[in-house]
C-alpha cells in the first residue's frame, strides 16, 4: 500500500512529462525507473564523459540525480498545475561512485502546502554489489500561480 | 596581496591539472576563469542541453559547478601529492539560473590537514545584469596517501 | 548605509520583543549586541553548564545561537505582523569552541516574501584573540497569516 | 541482530560516560533512553525555559539534542581510546515542537575510520500522539590521538 496519496489523479503523467522537458537529464543519460506517490527512482548508466580525476562519477553529477529524484517524488504528490522548484539540499558523500549503473532512490519525508521534504539515497552496482555512495535530504517548493504554471515572480525567495 | 599561501609551489598547475581531467566539467562546458590560492572562479555559457523544464540551468548542474570550484580551492592550497574528495555540501537555490554565462566563485573558509571548508557562490548573468543564484557551503577532504595519489582505501568515510 | 531597507519601521522593537519572548535565549545566556536591517549580532558569555565533555561550549548551543541570529536578522525584513520560523539550517563546526565570550553574526543572504536565506558565523574570544569557530547557512519562513500572528496551520510544511 | 558490530567492548560504558560528562546536556534535560551499537534515543521532557516565542521548543534546542545523539551512536562504534567531534551537520525543521516529551532517534548510515555520517530524527509527543519533527544529517570526526584522548591539534579541521 502507498504510503501516501497523490492529489493529482494524474500525477504519473505530469511528473512523467515535466522529467522529460529536462534536458539536463537526457544530457546526463538519467531515466524514471520506478515511480510511486512520494517514491521514485532514477537510474543512470557510467559513462566517461561525466567522471571525475579519478575516473568515477563526478560528484556533482551525482547530486544532480539525487536533486532530481528529489523533484519528481515530492512533484507526484502536489496538486495539478502546480510547478516546483528546488529550494535547498545537502548531500553527503560516502564512496566513491565506482560501478556500471547507478541508483538514486528518493522518498518524501515530510509533504506539504508550500514545502516538501525529501530524503534519497544513491547507490553503485559495481560487480554485481550495490553500495551506498550517498545520501540526501532536500527542500522542495510547489509553485501555485494562478495561470496553472510556473513564473518569475514565482520563484522563492525573491 | 593572497590571504593563504600555498603548501605546494606548483599549485597552479596540479590545480589545473586535476581539473582539466575531470570530463564531466568538460561535458558540462565548464572552465577556470580565475585561479588563487584558495579562490577560484569557474564560468559556463548557457546551454539548452544543461536545462530544467522551464528552461533555466538544472540546479544539479549549477550544484556540480560549485562544488568543483570548492574542491579546485580547496585543492590549491593541500600539499604535493594529496588527492582530493568532497565529502559534504549544502547548496541554497536563490532565483533562476537564467542567463547567458554563469560564474561560480569558491573561498577556503577554513584550510585543514585533512578537512577544508569552502564557501561558493553562483552568479547569473542575464542581459547584462548579474545575479546571485546560489550559495554553497562544503567540506573536502585530503587525501594523503604514501603512494601520492589518491587509494581506494583514502576514500572516506569507508 | 544598510544594504536592505526594513519593511517595518519598527522593525527594531518588533524583532527586540520577539527575541525576549524566548525563553531559551535567556537559559542560554545569549543577548542582542547589535541590531541593523538584515543583521544581526548575539553575545554570549563562557558558562560551565554549557559545555561538553571537553570543556568547550557545545556543539549545539552554539547552532542554537547561530540558528537565532538567522532568525532576528530575517525577521528585521518581514513585514508588520509577520512571524517567523526556521525551516532548515546548516553547520560547520571550525574549531572548538573555547573562549570567555562568543559573537554570533547573521547578515541575509537573500530576502524573500515567503523564504529568506541568511548565513551567520560564530566567534570565540579566548585569551583577547578572536576565532572563527563556526558556519550556518538557514532558511527561515514567514507567516503571514490574517490574524496577525504565527497559527498552527501556518507551520510549514505541514 | 545489531546492524553493526562495537570495536570497543565497552562501548556502551565509555559512550555512557562521556555523555553524562556533557554539562550541556544535564542542563537541558536530556538523557539517554536506548543505547544499541550504532543507535541512540536521547529524551527530553518539555520545560518552559527551552521555549521560544510561540512556546515550543526552541529549534536550536531540538538540534543540540539531534547532534548529541548522532555524536553518541557515532561513538559506540570508535576505537578505545577515541575521542569524537562533530564537523558537520544539516537540520530540516518539519513541524513545531509542541509536546510533553520529545525523543532524538539517531542511527548511524555509514561508519568510518576518521569520518561517519549519521541521520536522526526528531519526534514529540503530544497528547498521546508522536509527530516527526525535525530530521538530521550529520557528519563526525573520531579523534585518534596516540595519548588516548582529544588533543587541541587533534581538532578538526585546524
Amino acid at each position: 500500500m502507498a504510503r501516501f496519496q497523490p492529489k493529482n489523479p494524474d500525477y504519473r503523467e505530469v511528473a512523467t512529462d515535466t522529467f522529460n522537458q529536462q534536458r539536463a537529464m537526457q544530457t546526463l543519460g538519467i531515466s524514471i525507473a520506478r515511480l510511486q506517490p512520494g517514491e521514485v527512482d532514477l537510474a543512470m548508466n557510467y559513462r566517461d564523459e561525466l567522471t571525475q580525476q579519478h575516473g568515477f562519477i563526478h560528484a556533482g553529477i551525482i547530486t544532480a540525480a539525487l536533486d532530481n529524484a528529489c523533484g519528481i517524488a515530492a512533484f507526484t504528490l502536489m496538486p495539478a498545475g502546480a510547478g516546483i522548484l528546488t529550494v535547498e539540499f545537502k548531500t553527503n558523500l560516502l564512496a566513491p561512485a565506482r560501478g556500471e549503473r547507478f541508483t538514486f532512490r528518493a522518498t518524501v519525508v515530510k509533504p506539504g502546502r508550500t514545502l516538501t521534504v525529501c530524503e534519497a539515497r544513491a547507490y553503485a552496482a559495481h560487480d554485481g554489489v550495490e553500495t551506498l555512495i550517498a545520501t540526501m535530504s532536500g527542500m522542495l517548493m510547489a509553485l501555485l500561480s494562478r495561470e496553472g504554471g510556473a513564473t518569475d515572480k514565482a520563484f522563492a525567495p525573491a
